[in-house]
């Protein structure tokens, strides 16, 4: 992984705000911010890592009592995973097994974190982006919201880690419609299809948010480490087996995924071929 | 068990209406009532205990094709369980296991019922009352109820049976936002959110619980019994252990709770301190 | 099951039109097509071993992207099984088993089938109408539609093969409502519940299909396999035991079975005993 994330010689500083991921703190809240503004915040293997430090460290702080996610974008929640790096960093099925543990370890950090998570939502929440949202436990959003994974056109697959906790937000139907078709949501039908917990005007968005929060951290802190604890409990299905789990990485080594990544960046049409 | 509900001598009498749970029949259509006005139905002890009876009693009645749960308060279903007992009966985790083994039993006796149960909620349903609502098949509700349970204020745990039925019926979302936040929905959300079967207006609730029970009578009565179980059957998610089990009873021996009851009861904001 | 469906020496031939289930092939896309519109779509046996047979074999064609499943009645996706032909086929438990297998294999064949499977509803999608729909991945109807399965006034029971597609489309209490109320819904409140994808007018309910076939099939086709199978794998329960799975067919030996198909050929209403 040294190649993706270049260890340094001291622990990272998560206060930097000129890092593409940072913290910023208030009391018992933490904000944890997507901060790749012109990229409208595509998430790189540097930010991967970066969110996995970030969120396991939060994930051990007793006095939190609550961590906002959200972007500096006014555009984009994100739009998912930088496609730009794929050609060096996801371009076998190898790679695709070390890319996608990364992105499965800090999927698991999210969904094991024991703390109320709130993803404030303004714009384009796509692919990893609404993946990372969806292990939030509120997705606030604003009306110029999007959502979807259209990542049948780059050949490219939704392995189990990232499956479940969209599934188990909004069910088989509305996840295979979002990825066979590749349809792109509104605010109003995020809502409608269980992907969103509430819509609201842009110029509401912080108030809602805050509002959110406020209800968090009066309650009992304990009480809330237990609900998520035994919610998780009561909805964890049986676990996928190594082999389940590394058929995930098959796609990477299919032309369609190939000439998908290369039509993506070609802005041209992708033409498969099922190989 | 004695303390809360002293055994009399012979059976006890559902059909008493001073009771503050009591039964009334009507051919194949049993209705059970809680009848507690002066709290708006907010739960005793005593009245876990006779609806436990109660409902246990009915299960067994093989002409009954339905049962409908509701109130005799023109404001509420149920605000929860009774707080102002708490001191006395629910006040250390070996009391917080006593009383929700009391519940629990209840709430599984509903959840095991063999004959469809509608309930007509008109007002407040929160806390164990939406528990009770959501072991029921129908939740007909006007458009003037709310829907929550906010017992983070109180410092207090919704243990592995409170939750489950409400996980199957709205999904991890909709319960972590009421628990987290501690939201009260209105019944127009609830809606959305799956928690009702349907809203229409207060004064043609009646009309729309006896159109629901029409339907429910004529229909045979052995399919009705085989699709509550094949239901019950397919959705039914691996037991909890023992353990896991006991955990949810560690919130009545922490400080938070203490000051939580303590502060409901004084009508002044709760202070936490995550202990 | 020779006097249900007489075999032939040849193969079947499903692009025969004058057939009650054939096959259109354009490109990538296949359309099965339901054709008994004097019956308004009524699944006769020789139907469902059609069905079954014409999915088996898209099934296994690695070049299809998409199935499309369409009615050619202007009136009815399908109303159900035709009732007309129990009391030769299905009047005892022992018929109950071999036309529940038949239909079983039939609906395992939809859910197993790896394809993309869109189904365009216009008008009635009742009963086993409704369990092919469910078993798709995309349900597209007109305003017009309906949707239920009132066999509570057959005292006919949903077996658990049935059962499980819509469960895992709309959850216990829709399904409840629909089996134990009897209840129709119009095309709103079946989107308001999960069970379709979307509502359209008429009018334009073969160009959202089209639209929607359109993104599947521009898609790269492994990746909507992947899809397909991994949802498939992440959402599917503890098997039920042979045992649970044989007292699905108790209800025709039942009284209230034969009189209910009775009154429903007499058009006269039913009067079940519980028996």
């Amino acid at each position: 992984m040294s190649a993706i994330f270049p260890t340094s010689s001291g622990s990272p500083s998560f206060e930097d705000e000129g890092e593409p991921v940072y913290i910023q703190r208030n009391d018992h809240v933490a904000t944890l911010v997507l901060n790749r503004p012109a990229k409208l915040n595509a998430i790189s293997a540097y930010m991967w890592k970066r969110l996995h430090l970030a969120i396991s460290a939060l994930s051990k702080e007793d006095s939190l009592r609550c961590i906002l996610v959200k972007s500096s974008s006014a555009k984009a929640f994100s739009p998912g995973c930088d496609i730009h790096e794929f050609e060096e960093l996801r371009s076998n099925k190898e790679q695709g097994r070390q890319y996608g543990r990364l992105m499965h370890e800090t999927l698991a950090a999210f969904q094991n974190c024991p703390i109320p998570l709130v993803a404030e939502i303004d714009g384009i929440c796509v692919g990893a982006g609404l993946e990372i949202a969806s292990t939030c436990d509120f997705r606030i959003c604003s009306e110029k919201s999007r959502f979807g994974a259209p990542i049948k056109n780059l050949g490219l697959v939704m392995a189990y880690p990232e499956l479940e906790p969209l599934l188990q937000l909004a069910g088989k139907d509305v996840v295979l419609e979002m990825l066979l078709e590749g349809r792109i949501f509104n605010a109003a039908e995020a809502y409608e299809k269980n992907l969103v917990t509430c819509v609201v005007p842009t110029e509401r968005l912080s108030v809602k948010v805050n509002d959110t929060i406020s209800g968090i951290v009066t309650g009992a802190p304990l009480v809330a480490r237990w609900h998520k604890k035994f919610v998780k409990r009561l909805i964890t299905p049986s676990a996928v087996t190594p082999a389940e789990y590394d058929e995930c990485f098959d796609c990477f080594d299919t032309e369609d995924f190939r000439s998908g990544c290369q039509a993506f960046l070609n802005r041209t049409p992708p033409r498969f071929r099922g190989k």
